[in-house]
């Protein structure tokens, strides 16, 4: 990879549904709107040194080319799948087809909930997965990423 | 909800294929088109002195965001997902996110099929379900939603 | 079927456990007694000129000769199984052994309930299913009756 | 067991719907009604020297009791236990509890249909099974009865 | 619960085949008659100053209107479904329809037995399981309903 | 079939391991001989104007291509498939490739025994089985063949 | 058995966790700490004559090793095995090792929980099992261990 | 099919994460870019007097619907589902929806691979399966639906 | 392998039944006989100057050592199965044991038929698979290996 | 939570065999010893100002028991539960039984490796889990303990 | 048994495919030809006094009776059923079929590879299994065997 | 490994409840204590001129610990892990954290007795396995051990 270390570029993928943070069901997901929560990552990142691109999409061919694009131009993925996570091979296979990290986030304990959401179809192809930690997670796919790309 | 009740207004989605009604399999979904099937349907809630809008996709992430559209201005959704039926689990959290009743809505006796029609992902978060009476099947669903919205 | 169409007749069958509606976990099932229920159900088939004769039976036999009476002399069967749903193979071929047209009801969203209640063995030899709607359901199971009787 | 061998009794079951045979799905369980079975099932059994007696029920709690009579009262029981082949264990635990040979019986090739039908929870405690033959299948196992108790 | 705590009333329940004990199995279910076991019953309920009404029944139907007689009418339940324990939701939700406790009794090690034995639809909305003891788990079961209509 | 009906001829086919009857495991298949066996189904046959004719193979190809031939030269096929019961395809397939019926043949009741031997991938194609009766069930199995044949 | 019946022993096992109780999940566990369930166990084994050993462990080992030693020197053992009951088939095995009966006791209905706790690999190897009545279990399983073992 | 057999139109689909060959996973899927695979497509085909259209999309919803237009205006469609292959029952509901045959492409082995990749939903509703041939699959599909047209 | 490329060899294998093509159920298989077949084969092998040598066998065992004896004298296999597709996991280990490239062939398309039949056991160590286009299916097969071996 | 929130104290858990860390299994787990990786802990909770104390054991019930006591000395724990990860519910019950937030840490990513990697059964009742990224796991599990406990 | 103890005598088979070691997948299973390891095995045989018959086969059938045969003229059997080991229900009733022990052996730990071969279907009826010890594993289930018939 | 093949020295592993060997389940186990077995493999050892060390444990953390030693200080190991086989994924983890060879050891032949012993979470990362000689499996297991050191 011949990207420029110093100006490490992370792009940051929000699933399906994620638009509806803040009013979609608040007691799994917390009060924040996405935007708020776009907000704390640009900040935690700015902190850490890192440019960060956000994107969010309900389309998971849209997310497949995102994916394919932050291949090219970017150092890292955080990602969070959504719902896609439970069965988008599509997305699996998007991530398989890049050589940067992807880092799977949650913001809920998956493991906590219905027992379809505790299986990731994406988690095998990715660096690492952090869930649970409701926005912090973000912050802390951050730090993970900077740890990782930095070692 | 503070929505007025006087003009009820629910949205109609047909998911993947069904635009392809009345030359896709006839012996299964009957050889009415479409439109002909939105016809009754117009007429049906007119005389319930509903208001309907009607869309067909083959985007999961379209149907994904009619369903937050609708949330925010309808008071109900008749959903027929197709196909998406058994996998779309971004479809299901769609209809989490949102406060108003959906009904999930059938043309075939899904579990007169194959094996894997008789599992609905998207069942569990509805109001309820109505499948096997062919295009009645909206039919019937407009009069329980509106049963619903009544009691 | 030589049936007198203008005579419709429609048997309403009630499955176990049914005549104890109103005390019987009413946040599921609802306040109203089975009574009160049956009113409602006669003053819908009244509007739309059927004639209902509603049965309760804790009897899977019992059940299934009410099923085979009413082969030989309705015009359609609405029936709630109750727990029988999920494994009276007896009942479901009661259901195949008659001709008439006979609509699965459910008071509740058996999807949103404990995993068995969402697998019914009778369904895929129903005509049509229809759950989720409080009593409801045996109103709308009327309408789509009348409209298939009708077709 | 010390009944009269020259007397021997036979207690014919068939179980639920099975009263129901020449109307109910022919191309599957035959065009002859049951009381013409019976007859051929009377005629054999006294070519045989053997006496039968013959009961339908659609109840399990009857064929129950029916079978702990048998066990009293008979040489051996031909069981068509109808839809509760698959599931009533109680009428399995009927059969455990009498001491005289029990064969199962079925009109049609079991195996050959849905794959719930394909699992006896009956069969495991009976002496022998016979399935496919239609209403030969009762004949048949008469004889099978006749070979065993003579044996 | 309005009824009277001086006068405890138990109605205790065997299910299918238990009419048989004696002779059915006596190396699994022991050599008493169930009229021996019932003899127990009522001297152990004596000694607690509990009055017992005890009944058997082949029919799942009738163990159903059973249940909803003792919800209306005693303080407690003692239940040995019998073979109903591994399939008959209609007695669970019988057991669920009513609020006075029901402790499910067994006479044999269920779990050291065929595998379908093991598991039992009826436990989850019973107060308690007790099985293995032989016709002891009927007394035990008693104690363990005393002592929490006690407590 | 035009085949001549005087002169019906049935092929009798033991799979493998038959060979070792009276020796392997009597307790389970009996203390008769394979001869000895042949001799009784040969007397039966003659019994009913049958001409029987008897292989034993423990090879799946050899009973592949004795089926193969029945089919061109019989009326019906007696078949006890061993071991291959529960696996050989290509015998499943045999049957299914002649026109002929073939009664599949147990000695043992094999729902009585390990899990694997109440699964038959043949029965499906073949007319019926018989099975529990020990050396009886090839005598009764000759008797549905030529109750079916003759109807 | 040559232990003097007159000065029967009982070893009473709390495994894993059970050290907690009071503190934890009281509303699943009660809130009486292990300290206080003791002193009812106790006074119970007292007032029936009893002789009670009372240890508690979080170490898989160690109970393997309590139950060996109480096999040489008690007359029988009340088991909690706590989380242990639903894989430690060590615990199993040591049970089986042991000639002395063992009643496998739960506080909680462990049937209306994860699906995980209704199933134990330890209780097809004890004489009983008791589940559902808080502390009462304990009280309970000693009344059915001294019954067992006056019979 | 009124089309003219002498322009063949063949429309060639890829899936998603196609578009990334020949950077994407080498050892699995070769080394050629899409680009280049496309050309050898059209040779191919220019040789067998076959017109061919070819798309690639990583949007489940564009595939659909380029399957509803190829039914109506080609002869045959050359289907590499990509991911999709294993969940997209939409796609599978689009082949079924058209009338032309589909021949269904894969470049590895997928067998050799993650077990979910042996799992084709789409498959039974296709004319045939080719895979692990590399880019040759798509050579040899368009043979196959030339010699399936001609024949 | 110093085999000659100027003279490549293919031995076509067919596995059981396939001796019975032409009578065998002709609506899966067609009605042509294996023997004009394999006539098929050779002209298509011929205008690719491939040199075939044809079996058929319904013995496991042969077609074991067919493919052992290919390992050594021959350029490819094209092999067809039949119902040891499903359970020869010998052909399976005999395939993984010559280094030449297997190319698996089936008549029908197996995903659209019994369950079983889509599962390949020996699918994951041959080159490819072939499924779905009749007797084309050989042809397409000797195709797509001399593409391989060129390449 | 009565801690003093200025001296905030985090129990860090490795469980069995973490012991080995630097020679077990270099390629999965990584070189550095389990010392050197808790000095990196150390850094990273002293820049946080957080105060750890750290165990490994390879002993479930010690713990269980370092659980128990954390959860009254301490803020928090950070849980690396090694093997123990996918069966040890006597470990989940520990961590349902303290209110203190618990972190599931891994070093590789469980989901890349044997199937029974991916599953937890711990992680249902913890805060969240971080797997993937060698030692810093433990460092990103520190901050997410941190954030969550600040918020 | 008769048979002479002085002259003991061990039947020593090799499945389907062994015949190719020392070519077939040397990294699975070594370097060494059958004929190799075959006099390794008559070489330890003799310094046990040992003699011993060699066979290998392709054929499930000729397996069969030659376990027949060593039944009858053998002490024992060493037998490799290679990938009969894992569907062969055939040879599993054969080794049933026999008085003698039958030691099974496994060049490779099957363990350790696909998991097909994880399960045995013949083992459950032998005298003992050895895996992994490549053809170490003959050598010491000589011993095993010798063991055996000398205790 | 730098270890002096001259002194060979191999560490011996029981499990858990293997200390009550010669009084549990004699039947199954056998009737030596653990104490005489130790003997025989002490002499079998020195006949191989083997130095044996010997451990018996119940808790699965002090097995872990004796094979980490183990790997330090010996040049392979014997392993039974008694019921410890079917679940504990920490000894599997410690076998796999050691780089010399461990043989896994069964007195009995763990298939043929409950289905879950016939799994073992140990294997797939054990040199071998030996089951089902009763004590002479040590045996066999030192000359197997022996028979790889040596090559």
């Amino acid at each position: 990879m011949a990207k420029d270390k110093n100006t490490r570029r992370v792009m940051v993928l929000h699933g399906p549904n994620l638009n509806m943070l803040g009013s979609r069901e608040p007691e799994v997901y917390g009060k924040l709107t996405l935007e708020k929560i776009n907000d704390h990552i640009s900040r935690e990142a700015e902190g850490m040194s890192m440019e960060v691109e956000v994107h969010q999409s309900n389309y998971e061919g849209e997310l497949v080319e995102l994916i394919h694009r932050a291949g090219r131009e970017f150092d890292g993925i955080i990602l969070n799948p959504g719902a896609f996570t439970h069965y988008s091979l599509a997305i699996r296979d998007a991530v398989s087809s890049v050589e940067i990290p992807v880092v799977e986030i949650h913001l809920s304990n998956v493991h906590a909930r219905e027992e379809f959401r505790s299986k990731s179809v994406i988690a095998p192809v990715t660096l690492g997965q952090i869930a649970g930690f409701g926005f912090h997670s973000y912050l802390v796919g951050l730090r993970a990423l900077q740890l990782h790309l930095d070692s």
